[in-house]
């Protein structure tokens, strides 16, 4: 079944709360809507995808920020701090491992449903 | 360093030869031009992640048709065979593991520059 990520993103409004898409490779494919600053945090176990679809999002690393707009894409390595910020609203996809937790601390993650 | 698909999709104008432009977690991040048919083929240890970025891109099955257009994705699965066939010239993100021959034989396939 083919997924289209704009028709995805119409289905939620709320910010920082990770939708499911799809699988590939025992990764879950998932879209998310970001508004506002998310939390410092790091996955010390795999990369972190994100490819901006729409909007404007910036990584905030430790020693630089990256900045992103549609079409744009950036991976934080393994064990890298980062800090998500949208200072207006921005559609991202993202790809994690299955079960990855997104605030990289089980005890404070979102689920993540399938839709 | 982040990524601008566009920007280096612009780089070249050869169809069906992927160039790597990221890595995640042991997998590279690729953009590709496709027009016309490429070649039945199937990847038996990996799943194939395919994005529309630019155009309309088909995804022939043995038993029915994908069509994919700018913000659509669809994953092959593993040992699916499958042929992309471009009507008009598309622009595609492709993920897959390092080293997963294009073609799905290492005696066909094409190098994978990074740019």
């Amino acid at each position: 079944m083919k997924v289209n990520l704009a028709a995805k993103l119409s289905t939620f409004t709320d910010t920082y709360h990770p939708r499911i898409v799809g699988a590939f490779n025992d990764h879950d494919i998932m879209v998310v809507k970001a508004e506002g600053p998310f939390v410092w945090h790091k996955h010390d176990e795999t990369d972190d995808l994100f490819l901006v679809l729409q909007g404007r999002l910036t990584i905030q690393l430790r020693d630089q920020d990256i900045e992103l707009g549609p079409g744009e894409l950036f991976v934080v390595p393994r064990g890298v701090e980062h800090c998500p910020i949208a200072h207006e609203e921005a559609h991202v996809l993202l790809i994690e491992p299955r079960d990855t937790p997104n605030t990289g601390d089980p005890a404070t993650a979102v689920s993540k449903p399938q839709i």
